[in-house]
């Protein structure tokens, strides 16, 4: 009966992260009811994303292709690497337009808490990259989260042997906030990470 | 390139309704990084439902048939309809196991500040239905908010000439509910709409 259909509709939407069983009837009926290309459109979205999407060998980003166009182009740096948690993470800092090298998605961050220990994360590809002796700095860019801490802090021992210079990417108060509002930890953290006006030296960011 | 395939994907999600940019973003890379039974099953629950799925010219219920099982189950009482604005206020009805008459589906709700008048209700079915006279009455049901109570006061005062009885669900204090905590507008209803320990008379509802 279409009650199934919809029920299906619901259940598959429900199994998204953030979407109960009010939102997925919502949304079920929504696209039950709006124009036919509205649920044509999500599908073929679906697949195209899922079957084209691959894993990248190198960056171990989400790519169409293995290795994925930003490790094979050849104006990035080759001897730098900013470490992310998340592919999307990845995105934020491209979107920056400030990194011009490599980059390393974890696809996760330690959380004792929730059993995820340094066997979950892909640490070992990067660690396979920096063997290979061409890297000159790493920029770990976890999450500004316990979690993220964490991580970073880990990464920092385990990688201290294998490359010149490891750093993270600062914490401090965001670009136009008001200093009236910022939090506490976010002013501790901008306080502590002061810079004096002159430095700047050559880097890959731009 | 991968990002453009993931950009599509975000973008289909962000047309649904309640789901930003932001919130689209999280469920595409949770749909690429998920198993990939994930975005096909999706897929499959969407163009089934949406392939599958019709309206049933007598009810206007999204159906699979039309007309649909419910307008063709002779257990049914086909003298009774109840009046809903959209196909889940039908089926939360039904969950209800309260009502064994005939339905129908306005599709909407009057909502002059949107724009929304009686031109764009599915009201002309109804009228259709009432006219071959066999409707003994009219229950509305539309929601219990100034679009519904709008919506009711327009249908009641067109319907009147065709059929002996219409009639609006009751409004007032939700099965359950401690007095202490329930809102004003709810008490004045209950109290306006209270009913004497007597009444009963056979019905479609049970």
């Amino acid at each position: 009966m279409s009650d199934d259909a919809i029920a299906t509709l619901v259940h598959q939407f429900s199994r998204l992260p953030g979407i109960g069983e009010k939102t997925a009837t919502r949304l079920a009926y929504f696209v039950l009811t709006a124009a036919p290309e509205l649920a044509s459109d999500l599908a073929k979205a679906l697949l195209d994303a899922r079957t084209g999407v691959t894993f990248c060998g190198g960056c171990q980003d989400i790519a169409l292709s293995d290795p994925c166009p930003r490790c094979t182009d050849p104006r990035r740096a080759d001897d730098c690497i900013v470490v992310v948690e998340r592919p999307q993470d990845l995105r934020s800092i491209e979107a920056s337009g400030a990194w011009r090298g490599r980059y390393h998605v974890l696809h996760g961050a330690l959380s004792p808490l929730d059993g995820i220990g340094p066997e979950r994360l892909r640490i070992r590809p990067l660690l396979a990259h920096l063997e290979s002796g061409a890297i000159r700095e790493v920029v770990i860019a976890t999450n500004a989260t316990a979690e993220g801490d964490a991580t970073a802090l880990y990464l920092a021992r385990l990688l201290e042997p294998l490359v010149d210079k490891i750093s993270r990417i600062a914490t401090g108060v965001a670009l136009g906030s008001e200093l009236e509002y910022v939090d506490p930890g976010s002013m501790t953290r901008a306080l502590q990470n002061r810079r004096s006006f002159a430095s700047s030296k050559s880097d890959p960011t731009e």
